[in-house]
Formats: structure tokens, sequence, C-alpha cells
């Protein structure tokens, strides 16, 4: 592969060289993977500095629905926009979100936007570097918002807050009760929370329950990254597109303080040191899953099961005869 | 330290020697160090198979009497009676459960017991295998029967059932609706749950709560090392000593009953392999807090940070120069 050629490709804003280069972080061979960090060292410090915005809901709160309405309001307004999936469960189902495009058949057509499903990975960790390594590559192609979706599962949600300048949650309207179902440290996490269908019948109830959530908002320990006034619940109607300018009104705001004082570029900072020291510490661990250091890992648990070994033996053991460690 | 001598003397049973041993296992020191592994690895495979109980349960439900009181109910027997604690949070406090020896008089004087406080350290990795390595030492100097003690609190309690062949939950008793506060993933390590206190006017409630516990207990998913009625609830009144007898002979029921399945020998085994694997990691990953790894990864997070290396590269340069992979 032509790494150069490549580059320039991207760097000219080609979508299908994106959607190549994406591919070509996501491989798992060895041979892709030199030439993928040749690639993003290659494009490092070009294109731009997009706005960064993590996107959670559980299923059925109309994640798709918002990010097509959303979407092809922003390219409406001439930006370009990236739609990034996280979704570690894909490896086990089989599916994965977004790997059907016709849920956003709008904003799949236009062409001021570039859709790309999670990959099919099995590892959290190798998820959250390719993904961080196509929010790179989409800030090459010159993109200005990118949204990086993932369902309310697990650990996904700390990552993707992790690689986004701004994190939404997304929220259906509910009964008080439900409120408690959101867990306090996802809650900690949000910079705004959307309730959406806020339309037709449910629509008070979505008032209710953005009223509901915005109290609990003001219970939360005050963060020195949010302005007066945040982090912040708001309705939304993907359906009826109400109240999707006003999301974007207030993701520049916020955006525009946090530059003004600092917090949007610290933020970057500590965020490159935290992946920095989580990739070193899997790809260390990543040795124990590798021959001949798993081979020798099997024998020594045996033995230790055996109990001809103690664990700390074992361990002393492996370490020092296939680890080079003392 | 004459390490052949001080086995000699654990062997035959010495507290004063046992008690300098987990000294030396608790040490940070390198050559304490392989002066421990040295002793742990002589006395491998001589005394006793204790029978290892693992004990949680939060402050105030009365663990401290409990374990005296059942500690003195199994020594009165000619059982010899070791209790251990697990207290992660004894480093931030800097005090330590069991540290004061005072809240079990009668035991701590007891000829047929011992009884020591859980070390201050920072890491629990740390505590855990000082804890293991002070299990072998107790059966090592022939004790019949260990209690592993841990407070309520985060990860402590998985790490003292990962070191138990029983895992006893004690309990308070309580209005209906506080049953929720006990985590269900606690719930599903529990071989045995004692709800305290079933004396005086709490008698009745001891025994309602006793009833909500045991239909809790019948809606977990059945394991293969249960036999018929196990996990259990049972009241008991350490202060009135009610019930001791009862729980002991529950317990020695339940152990014949995995022994002559096989499923004790299977846990032991299963545990030994789980330390060992554990060990590896923590190991592994302690390379990143010695020098001069150290001060690479702080200058590296730095280039990172600045922006001039991505964390992937960053990552790779680590890894190749100062950690020799590829």
């Amino acid at each position: 592969m032509d790494i150069d050629d490549l580059k320039t490709r991207i760097l000219a804003g080609e979508r299908r060289a994106l959607a190549r280069a994406i591919t070509l972080v996501e491989s798992g061979r060895v041979d892709h993977r030199a030439q993928a960090l040749a690639l993003l060292e290659a494009v490092k410090g070009h294109g731009r500095q997009a706005l960064r915005v993590g996107l959670s809901g559980t299923p059925g709160v109309g994640k798709s629905t918002f990010i097509e309405a959303f979407g092809c309001m922003l390219t409406g307004r001439g930006l370009r926009v990236a739609v990034l999936a996280v979704d570690p469960s894909s490896a086990r189902s089989g599916g994965s979100i977004l790997g059907d495009k016709t849920r956003m058949e709008r904003l799949s057509r236009d062409p001021g936007a570039f859709i790309r499903p999670s990959p099919s990975q099995s590892q959290l960790g190798g998820v959250a570097r390719r993904t961080r390594e196509a929010i790179d590559l989409c800030e090459a192609a010159g993109f200005d918002v990118i949204l990086i979706e993932t369902v309310g599962v697990g650990q996904s949600e700390t990552m993707v807050a992790e690689m986004s300048d701004l994190f939404v949650l997304l929220l259906a309207p509910a009964g008080g009760d439900e409120l408690q179902g959101v867990k306090r440290g996802i809650m900690e996490m949000a910079d705004i929370l959307l309730v959406n269908k806020a339309d037709g019948d449910l629509k008070a109830t979505a008032v209710r329950t953005c009223a509901d959530y915005a109290g609990a908002l003001r219970l939360l320990r005050k963060r020195p990254q949010d302005p007066q006034g945040f982090p912040k619940a708001l309705t939304v109607s993907a359906l009826e597109e109400a109240g999707l300018a006003n999301v974007w009104d207030e993701m520049c705001g916020l955006t525009d303080w946090r530059r003004a004082e600092g917090h949007f570029d610290a933020r970057r900072a500590a965020q490159a040191r935290f992946w920095f020291e989580a990739e070193v510490r899997e790809r260390l661990l990543a040795r124990l899953s590798r021959e001949p250091v798993k081979g020798a890992m099997r024998a020594l648990a045996g033995q230790v099961e055996d109990g001809e070994l103690t664990p700390s033996a074992a361990a002393e053991e492996l370490l020092s005869t296939h680890l080079m460690m003392s």
C-alpha cells in the first residue's frame, strides 16, 4: 500500500481513502499495523481539530434517529460530519450498531457525512485503540464534527467519554422512579443530557423527565470544566427535528468557553496520556497470551493446580525465565 | 535468618515462629522476599490441610464478637484456630481491623488460637499475596481452622472468597427493604449467610430476616458445588453464644460433602491457578512503576500530552525500547 498517496488523499478529504485507512488501522495483521502507525504519524498535526462528541444511550432511546436528524442539520450548515460507533457487544452478537446504514438512510447518502460501523473486535482495548485512530484519521480528513456513538453497556461509555471533547447522554421520557436507572457514574461523565421523544403523547412526560434530570444534575459535585448552568438537561425530538439547533448552540457555547479557559486542550492532553498508559498496560499483558509465554504459563498453571508449585514460585519462574524479569 | 530453624519450629506449631514467618512474608525488602519464598517452599506439603473459612460483614454486624465466640467454641473442642484479617482500607486509615486485640480478649489469650491483624499495605494485590502466604504458614503450623476476616468493602470480599474453602457472610437483622443492600454478586459467593444478633429485642427480626435471605438464596442459580439445601441462611447470637455449634456442624457437613464429591480439591486447584495468573499480571504491571521504566514512561507521557507523539507511537517506543518487546 502506498502510504504517501493515501496520506495525500486523506488530507484532501477523500472519503474512500479515509474508509481504506480505517480498514488499515482495524487490521490485525502485523504488516498492516506497521503501515497504520506510519500513516497515523504522517497525518498527525494536519487537518482540522474537530469537535469530538461522545453519544450514549440504551437501545430504544432513538440514537439512530437522533444522529440522522442532528447530522443532517449540521451538514445543512456546511459542516462535515463523521459518525463512528463503539459496540463492545458486536463481537459476541455478530451484528454491529450502525452496521445497517439503512437506519440512517439520509445521512449515509449525504456527501458531507461519513458513517463507519463498529469494528467487530473481541477486546474492548482493541476497539478503543482503533476508534481513537479512526478519530485521528477523520480529523486529518477535515471533518468538523465527529460523533462517537455507543450503547449504554458496561465500560464502553467510559471509553467513549475518554476520547470525546464532550459527552452526551440520550434518554427516554420516563416515570420518576426510572430516573435511578441511570448510573451515577454515567451521569457524572455527561456534559449534556438529552431527553428525546419530546413529541406527541410523550411531550409532557419528556418535559417533566428533563426537569427531574436537571434537578439530579444540580446535586452532582461541581466540576472545574463546567461553566455556569452545566451539565445541562435539554429536551429534543429527533422525529420532529425539534430542538436540534439548540443542542448544537449549547455544544458550541460550552466548547467555546472551555477553549477560552484552557479546559479543552487540558482534557485532550489528559486523554492522550490516559490512552498511552492504557495501551502500555494492555500490550504488556498481551504478552501473556502469545507463545511461547502462553504455553509456559499453561504448563506452570498445571503444576500449580497439582500442588507441585506455589502460585508465587510459579509466577517467579514465569517472570524470570520467560519474561526476562527478576 | 535461619530458614531451616524457622521451618522446624513452624512445623512444631510454635506460635512465635509463625508470627515471625508472617512478618517475613509481609516484608517489602528484596532479601526478605527471597527468604520468604524459600521458607514457603520448604514448608509446602507439610502440616495439615486446614478448613479455610472466609468471613465478611459490614462494620457493626458483630464480626469481632462472632469470631471471639465461634473461635473459643472451636478451641474448646480441641481445635486450633487462626484468625487472619484482610483490610484494604487499613493503609488509608492507618488503623487496621483486628489491630486492637482487646476486641477479642478471650480468644487472643487462648493457647489454641492465633490472631494476626491485617498488614498495612497500600495495594490490594500485595495484601492478597501476603494473606495467601500467611494461610500456607498457618496450615504448616498445624492449625485446623483458619478464619479469614474482611470488611464488606470493594473487592476484598471477592479476594477472600478466592482464598477460602467456604465463604460466610455475617448480616444484621433488618427490615425487608434493606435486604437489597447486599449486592447480588456477594450473595452469589456465599455458602452460608449468618444473621447475627438473634437475641433480646432483635430475635424476632433476625428470624424474619433469615427467612427473607433464605428466600433470596433460593432464587439464585444452583451451583454444582452445593449439596441439597445450600447456600443456607442461619440465625446466630454471638452475644449469647447461641447457634454456634450448629454453624460448625453445617460447615463440616458441607465440607465433607464437597470433599467426597471432589469439589473441595477442585476449588483449591482453581484458586491456586487464579492466584498464579493474578500474580503474574500484577508483577508484570509493577515493572511500569519501577525505574528506569517509570521515568521513561513519564517522559513519553509528557510528549504525548504535548502532541509530539501519538499514544500508540509512544506505547510502541516504551515497549520496544524499555520493555524489550516488539
